[in-house]
């Protein structure tokens, strides 16, 4: 069930995350990981989150029995492009981008019939980039969600679902349509509404800034063209949540009249309620 | 210059704290609490935020030379009629509420012309509440905001200025109208919209959220009672912030255009290299 063969393609702070976590987890395989820079890959050596560097993403997959892409989800199309020869049979290949849809599709139709392609989403990150700030319990009490397809034998699902698991996941499956609707909501959304609240403050307003603020905004500290490429992937599903964000903001509009102050109570003490219940839940995965 | 009896009325999270932060600060004044609960003041006596307790706000502000309304801001009007007989002269009367305009505006009628109210806002807090969160670092690095008027003598301002700066924090002075137009949009604002983000969540996103999305809607869990009674107060600055930030997501929706992919790379990254840049601030505010 356990690779013997790991190939990270793109060792970033997912990429070297996975593979300290691997070590961590003592699964014992081999880690080859390629990236377009040396002083990464010999960063990613020397902290021990691969065990070997390749020069191409071709020679990465040489083998593997577990390959994953690791990098930004706009060059999916071009790695998958590369290595689809070169991918052994009987292979899993899977990734981590933030986006299902067009990703899977791209799987399914660049990884030949004979090995698969199963996507992941684990849901752990930081706003920060690069193999320096990665860390082997990145994964911990976090959730992963797999997106197989009509095409995804079960006994392959469970296989990626056991090395999340490894990890330190819980692994959640839905469809890759279900995927991007309800992540683009908790995540895709809350971003655009974060650098929405940054970007629309007065200069006057921003020295006043307290710790709420910050914490408020600080997903939108992350890297815009990396953030770009999964909103645009998105854009669909953006769309419409804005719309339904900017529907609930004319709601909080009326709760403003003198006349409705109970109501306005009400709203904040539901939204906290919600909130204080799922800090709970959260509290009790990490537990777990 | 400093207080020799201060008297907090309200012995939550900020007026605890701020007794905490006088005897770290070693002002040598004899700080009185008073609470409609006897629990809460008889924990403020255990973890020596106060040193005495009162059991009426009259009682309270016998012979202070400094009080601070330190209740929710809903209760100022009540509370500032109570004591308004009993206010010393010379003694000055300050706040820690979130809004500015009513809360001048009732201080300036209701304390005597032989004392004097200044309005301030201490931007420390913490989505918790009551005493048992209190401490005696709440307010070190933050920025205190004093709205003073025509009203207000210059050396009664530097007084007050004086106090909360001895507890760590630094100072500002601006119009109440200013101060209640600058907040809304960096503090009332996000709290509206945080709320509004959990609110519009379906039930099946929840258990996807991360940290990203609990950071982002973090100051909503707050007291929404407590968070009504400011957000009411500031009600036609709200509700022109919210119309802002809904043109502001609008021009996001824009972006979202399949032609203007290098538009939305560089909105987000500008909002971004905005709020690095105001973290940076911050830390060097904390740092001094």
């Amino acid at each position: 069930m356990q690779p013997t063969r790991l190939s990270i393609l793109g060792v970033g702070l997912l990429g070297g995350s996975i593979g300290l976590a691997v070590k961590a987890a003592r699964i014992p395989c081999r880690v080859v990981g390629y990236g377009h820079r040396k002083e990464t890959l010999d960063r990613a050596l020397e902290i021990g989150a691969i065990d070997e560097s390749a020069t191409s993403s071709k020679a990465a997959v040489k083998g593997a029995d577990l390959i994953i892409l690791c990098t930004p989800v706009g060059l999916f199309e071009q790695l998958l492009a590369e290595i689809a020869g070169e991918i052994p049979d009987r292979a899993i290949v899977t990734d981590v981008g933030s986006t299902k849809r067009s990703v899977v599709k791209l799987g399914e139709q660049l990884v030949p019939k004979s090995a698969h392609f199963i996507g992941s989403h684990p849901m752990a990150g930081s706003e920060k980039r690069g193999v320096e700030f990665a860390r082997a319990d990145l994964f911990q009490g976090a959730r992963c969600i797999l997106t197989p397809t009509q095409r995804s034998p079960n006994e392959i699902v469970a296989h990626v679902e056991w090395f999340w698991q490894k990890l330190g996941m819980t692994t959640t499956r839905m469809s890759p349509a279900e995927h991007d609707r309800l992540v683009c909501d908790i995540s895709h959304l809350p971003h655009a509404v974060a650098a929405a609240l940054i970007s629309m403050q007065p200069d006057a307003a921003l020295p006043l800034a307290g710790k709420g603020f910050l914490d408020t905004t600080r997903i939108a500290g992350g890297d815009g063209t990396l953030w770009r490429d999964i909103l645009s992937d998105n854009a669909d599903n953006l769309a419409d949540s804005i719309k339904r964000f900017r529907g609930q903001l004319d709601e909080v509009l009326k709760l403003l009249a003198p006349d409705k102050r109970d109501e306005l109570a009400k709203w904040l003490n539901q939204s906290a309620a919600r909130r204080a219940k799922l800090l709970a839940e959260k509290l009790r995965e990490l537990d777990t």
